[in-house]
């Protein structure tokens, strides 16, 4: 064997042996592969629908071009007919996917397809409904807010709304029992502005976010009309011991109507309700239930303030 | 009617009444479209100004090809040109759109161009200087934070960094009185890092974050010179019950130069006061003015700690 | 002059003068440009690299062609050989740089291209073990998250499993001392995520992260096996005046085998211990060790409960 | 100096003095030049619309997404808005380019916009009728091929249904008085199938195009109904010596109903006139009028056909 | 009526009965729509396989990353599994579009799938062969053409090779009796080349084709081996008079091994053959047979060489 | 083995059998694959240089923002600054491929570098006098075509003005001996327009083409000033049975000063020259010299004027 061929022989090798490892890696670790899998959805088309909602329920915020009173039905005929297919397309992946881990037979695959149209066409039915709660929504950041010049600003650039908008779309499909999908549409608005508001989770008109990072709203949390929240607020679960033993249970506080949740409180527990028109204050730490029409902050919490000593280093 | 035909009839029904039902609910939801109007500037074009401003400030970070001191002129000349000419447009759009939101009527349009184009020069023209104050703002960054490896690491992918030139940028047009444009930047730069700056806050020079995410300042916040600020950070407002009423008013609190503040910290209040060269601790509470050179931590703040009971389940 | 030449040579004036002054500044400011260099590598390429990664180590599920037993072996070696490259060029750049920063001569540059190809290689060799440790984090956090329907959602939508792969895989760079990227692509998973792991951080197996939004996971961090932790946790330096003279000490706590912190916890300090089997409440603030086999939380921490007082504005 | 700046001045040199020389070439050639001008239609646009045209005229054909009639309407009425707004954009460009050219002054530009709007819509507005001709035209193409599986075929791949489409559009709005805009549009159909359609022919129904390559129509050409012509055909000028002093006479020939011209024949001349239903064949050289109802073919054109000599080199 | 109202109820109206107009066309013109069909191949995909049968059949040629001997198994396969899938796709939409045109039932459509399987394996699995051949083609015309540096060259910039390698293609799939794909194959290079050979045409070795533009080489030629031919030549039918009358029969010319045929020069007819070793001299128009062995050219061709007249005009 | 199993076997074995196939196709046929290669330029960026040459040459016409007086300077800078590297990567590659075509050794690679960058530079410091020569056809052609409505018009679009740009560009660096560039750009050109202009022609000024499509300039071309040539012409080689043992030679004709060749006019050898003066008329075949000052047609060329017979079928 020459020099000259060695080397190329030697990266040859590496490389078969790599994937030889890599395979018979993805062979070995079965949960982490989607090998051989037609019915897994497709989290890019998924946000893609996100966004052609988005343009669907706030006409004119986010077109390339110019919608106008005459030509709004095509735009929106256009748009509905476009949305209605890649939402159909992955909705029935998302079906298939569910009837597959539930180990049932490939034979009902025909009406997994009817399931999907139907859940489809009962979620497109919806949008008009949703778009008046999202008015609302909306409305209620911006007279909560006075830092926010207008609701067109509120709907431009505020991750409240946005995040606000995608929960509700996600929730809706979380009704209608379609797998997969609404979360990673909650997620991908997780992704874009910190809220992590799981799609399974209840929640009443006029709501509120301001700001907003941080904010963690769990898969049974149930909250009431009129309820604003700042960042970093957490309604979660009191303990995650059980893990998977959990599911299905009650695990997150209820948040009555009229309720204010100040940035970084935390309430947990899914027995822990929020009493009507109560106001709870910042960083305050939650376990337990509230009588309606109080305000809470914590006791005892006075600051230790100390005189600067001398910093010798630096 | 064949049956063939009826599905068919029944899909472009469903289809009609759907188009129908939301151009109905747009009309009746004013405050939820932008139909007619050719005012609003448009998200897209304004993300990509921040991003042409990011490589005239910071030449040879984000480039795709390289730039040489022998062509530096021409590449920031026809950069310049870019942006300008990107800059003013969506200028002017938000300045109709401001006129109209006010209600003044469309004959002042052609002094629209006009108020436009000195915004956007002055804007431009503020550029070195804005430069000088970043380049002290990428040196206290490195200088505070042991972890950074050089002020290269910190211009390349320091989320801090990113949003403290996001919003240096967007609050020279906030000065000029541009609508919408500064809070749409801001709001960019909140999505890509957590760190929500409104535009209007005043922030002076040498301005440190660390990992940031969830820090929020607010609109009315006065922040001196060398302060460092850690992620979770809330310099808010003390409660915003009263809504759009508390509009321009001193809500959010002043911060003297050399302070640093620690992860978590909340400080709310327009008349919060926190004097020069103090330390605010971790996860402080704070609503009230604190005296300078002090260092201040929760008062009574103990740890309870408990041997774990024997767990009977899982 | 006619006076339409005027308004151009003013325009054009305005232009040069503005061109003169930004490259000025270029000049005063070294820090804050790259001109002239060839050794920056490109954040643009970098995080390519990191979803190219990604879909070798998850296959399937995030590719947009089906992927089979049958062609699993070609689109594995395709996708390999075209990582390894990629991976190559930056690790060159970087190395480069690196060398460049260390104020050595150009004459090694031979050595920076051998000493790349051995990190690029030794780093691929390592990918199907970190498939491996990868799958016991997914495992883990399945198991730990009664709201998570089934691992392929964990995998496909919870920013934990997004942030702790991309730090797996910068952290095996960190360790073969290649500069920037690992940081590049640990502050993109930042981006994304809100979750900050610095990629010098060394963390056990069967890592848990729920939610996620504002972790804070410093460089000298020590994380055992089986650890969970959640939303807003700040794993953080007791304080950081000294800056840059604490570079290389080890500044972050050590997390013992089996520990839980719950969300808003934050933990701080190099000599920092959480025991063995301990867990942490929510909006704990620690700067001690902790003993193993405890629970932690506040003491003294009562609520404050006041009825509401007649609002008398709004 | 030293050694190492001097190739960089020298390259700063070389560029300045590049660039200035350039700029100056400019300034002396102001024909090859557009600065300052804000008038010039756009090209790429231009193509845009001819193909958002294919898809209006031919639904279902050249679409990404399936048309049904369910939704044609709202696809049809989405594209027709798009169109017409590129095109009144384009028309609006080129009509205030020509009055320009024409040195008309500014203060009719408000015309412009009417004129404009104007030709835009009376051009839409035949759109039904272009279809019929077109349809005429398919159908004449089917019915003389052999070689045509399918009018779909011809719809789908035929240069010459290509041609004649752009073409019909482009006389369209040449009759409309659109300047620079129709011969766009036919250079176009030129650049893609090698047929030279002059928009200012004149053609009949039913004209049918075989092959096509090669073949030219000019401007003053008057072509009947039901006529087919092959490759490498000319239509042409009978000399052109006189140059621009020609321009607006009549300088092409006239074909008369049902004329067939096979390939590679060449028709001169203004006062040409191919009589109804004769047939040209294929290289015939004609610039003298021939009467109806005849064959043409060259005269004396024998083959010599000679044995092939032993030939030597090679 | 207002009189704001009135230009935009105008334009309203204007929009929807142009939308009805057009629709109403559709209906009207079936042959030029195709709603409500699933079947029509997709002509931009079928593109997009003859560039990747290109990079197959070339490798290292067209790719944009290097392919070394180490690699390419992996990059052929991940290009074949590619190839394959999009082939089987557009071949399984043309045979269930050929199934429909023939009027055949729906229910056969199983055997479609079937079908279209075996077709697009059967051309797979023909490439190494195809490649051969072309091989030979490639030689042929570095051989025969002093202007051509390397048969890099060729390959690369010839179009000539570019339309035989498409016909090759395209012929291939003709025998398999796939409908429209292998004319949009054809047609395609026809526009890329200006070189139009029916995919029906049989063409032997070593085929070789000078400049192009302008062959047209009809569906029932019959080429023979070493056969070279020049731009602007016809190999076409006597008359198509007959129109779709004469589809399958022969009409087009067969040319014998060792064929010259130099440019411009048309030979017509199902019964003219061109006998072996002859060759044809530029612009001869044949519709006779030739013998073997021959040259020919026109006879009686003498030039008329007048001294110009003094030109009175211009 | 069980069913369900088997198929895939197969589609797995006939995957890997092809791919073994295939890679012993490209071992065998050396001449059709570039494996391991690093020295081919790379097409599509030769496209991309030609189209950016385009715009420094034109400026203002194909620029997509909009270029005055003000900025073009840097404009005009930029551009070339990324020409300039684009062509001298592409030039550098031809010099590496056509120095390892020649067999010369790998050690003088550095030489490569240099030859390349004074190729680079001699050809971007030719580019003001090629705007010179390039305004001199853009003129000519103007005046010569009464169908032209504007110098504009025909840098816009007309196919001569196209293939005669990209003519003189690659003209250039075939006299700085760079290889395979010239020619991928000519034949980019002839694929847009269909005229075929080999870049080792010689052609004079004020050249001017016509319509276009068809017209062959071969290598050794000697064409003088104020040319003008039609569609459909052969500049040709008399015969190429010698093929490669012609290489270097004269093989074309020489068109001296003023002559213009009519349409499908076939002028062919090495040895022809067309005197002074003359007009060659359309589709004449001349294979020998012409005096100057002379008109040339072809003799005895009358037409056969039949009257129809009656047709029975059809």
């Amino acid at each position: 064997m020459s020099d000259l061929e060695k080397p190329q022989r030697d990266k040859k090798q590496f490389l078969e042996d790599l994937v030889r490892d890599l395979v018979a890696s993805y062979q070995s670790e079965s949960s982490m592969q989607h090998l051989d899998s037609i019915f897994l959805p497709n989290r890019q088309k998924t946000i893609e629908i996100i966004e052609r909602l988005r343009k669907l329920v706030f006409p004119g915020f986010f077109d390339e071009q110019r919608i106008t009173s005459e030509n709004v039905s095509y735009h929106v005929g256009e748009l509905l007919v476009q949305t209605h297919d890649l939402l159909y397309e992955q909705v029935h992946q998302a079906m298939c996917y569910g009837q597959n881990e539930r180990g049932e037979t490939d034979n009902e695959c025909d009406q997994c397809c009817d399931v999907a149209m139907e859940a489809t066409e009962a979620f497109m039915r919806k949008l008009p409904e949703l778009r008046e709660i999202l008015a609302d929504d909306v409305r209620a950041t911006f007279d909560g807010d006075p830092a926010s010049a207008s609701t067109d600003e509120n709907i431009f650039c505020y991750p409240g709304i946005d995040a606000i908008f995608t929960y509700r779309m996600a929730h809706e499909l979380y009704k209608l029992n379609v797998p997969l999908l609404p979360r990673i549409m909650t997620e991908y608005a997780h992704n874009e502005t910190g809220i992590d508001i799981h799609p399974g989770a209840t929640i009443g008109r006029r709501f509120c976010i301001d700001h907003g990072t941080g904010i963690v709203i769990g898969e049974t949390c149930d909250i009431g009309n009129n309820v604003k929240i700042y960042q970093g607020v957490t309604l979660g679960a009191l303990s995650t011991k059980g893990g998977q033993d959990w599911k299905g249970m009650k695990r997150h506080p209820k948040i009555e109507d009229n309720v204010t949740i100040y940035g970084g409180a935390i309430i947990l527990g899914g027995s822990t309700t929020i009493g009507e028109s109560t106001t709870i204050g910042g960083a305050v730490f939650i376990t337990q239930s509230i009588p309606s029409n109080t305000t809470v902050s914590m006791d005892n919490l006075d600051l230790k303030i100390k005189p600067k000593r001398e910093r010798k280093n630096k």
